[in-house]
């Protein structure tokens, strides 16, 4: 197939369902049974295996394949892939999904030609949704997600080209998420708990 | 706030942006510390608790709110606050963070207002510009990604219509992935142990 489709969970049959749609061929990799016996009822050449190893990748023609679409539901084995693919096949074309921002500026730095945060498009689908139930006209609601997505986007870069957080995803630490908008008012704590949580903050990021 | 959004995670915190943007008031519940410390710089009222519990969706001003946003990361947990919300709340406009196909099945099934899979927008991203990677211009991507969104809405809703499935999520059970489009070319294994699992499938759905 022109593209490799690696994990054939939810992520990637949806993936392979618009690649179908225009016809183009599709190999998937998964060592997933159901997942396979899923793929039995696409158009697609199916490799029954472990994604994670160079020989299956090879054998599943990665090779050959104009995109390599890591779609694996765990981000250690998307990251073992990138790898491997990098160090064996330094021309191909590697588009993968990510887990969070944290591992999308690490799939930056590492160069790949696309990454997609597995739950960002869904939750922006969902905030312009929310705001049109309230009232908020579809025009307005796009311009607003477009400009939100973008800003999103803008930080995400800054923040991979200044290195800012270099290597903190190897300590197991968080990117603190930031308001892409000002707040034009503080947070407020609404029980003593939250109020308490609050206070904490301040003393640590002070 | 006139949101109220349960659960500040990857989903809750991108669905917040894009309410505060247009300024929307936002109350958010969230029973973990750090998501809780990530809110604080946020304007967003906060309330620091279990989000599942009658008394502090109650506390948190649910009985106000003019959306209740369930943005968990758990089915159990999204299922057992729409129940609750349903039970007590009948006129709260319900819309919810779905996991899967299954889980938007068993959602829809409830009239909830609205239910987004969590991962399906950004697969949709990632296969467009996959196409658009293999030369297929922006606009004919589109068109494409529409139709497939469109396709399998219309399924969804089907299913949920004919009830061809009810029942099955409790059972633990997964709807079978079906393709879209029409495959033009069976599916083909490429190694011997695809096409056991492919021979077998045959067999069970025989």
């Amino acid at each position: 197939g022109r593209v490799l489709v690696i994990g054939f969970g939810r992520f990637g049959q949806i993936v392979s369902q618009c690649l179908l749609a225009e016809g183009v061929g599709v190999t998937i990799i998964d060592n997933d049974v159901e997942m396979i016996q899923s793929a039995g009822r696409f158009g697609v050449h199916i490799y029954y295996g472990d994604g994670t190893r160079l020989d299956v990748l090879r054998a599943a023609g990665a090779d050959q394949a104009e995109v390599i679409a890591v779609c694996v539901d765990d981000r250690e084995a998307a990251d073992r892939i990138v790898d491997i693919v990098q160090a064996n096949m330094p021309n191909a074309r590697l588009h993968v999904r990510a887990f969070d921002r944290v591992h999308a500026m690490a799939l930056l730095r590492k160069s790949v030609a696309y990454e997609m945060r597995e739950t960002l498009e869904s939750a922006f689908a969902f905030g312009g949704r929310t705001l049109e139930a309230l009232g908020v006209d579809q025009e307005t609601v796009a311009a607003l997600v477009a400009d939100v997505r973008a800003r999103d986007r803008q930080r995400l870069e800054l923040q991979v080209q200044e290195g800012l957080y270099a290597g903190i995803e190897l300590a197991g630490q968080k990117v603190e998420p930031e308001p892409l908008t000002d707040p034009n008012k503080p947070a407020k704590p609404l029980n003593p708990e939250a109020q308490d949580v609050l206070a904490h903050e301040t003393e640590f990021s002070g």
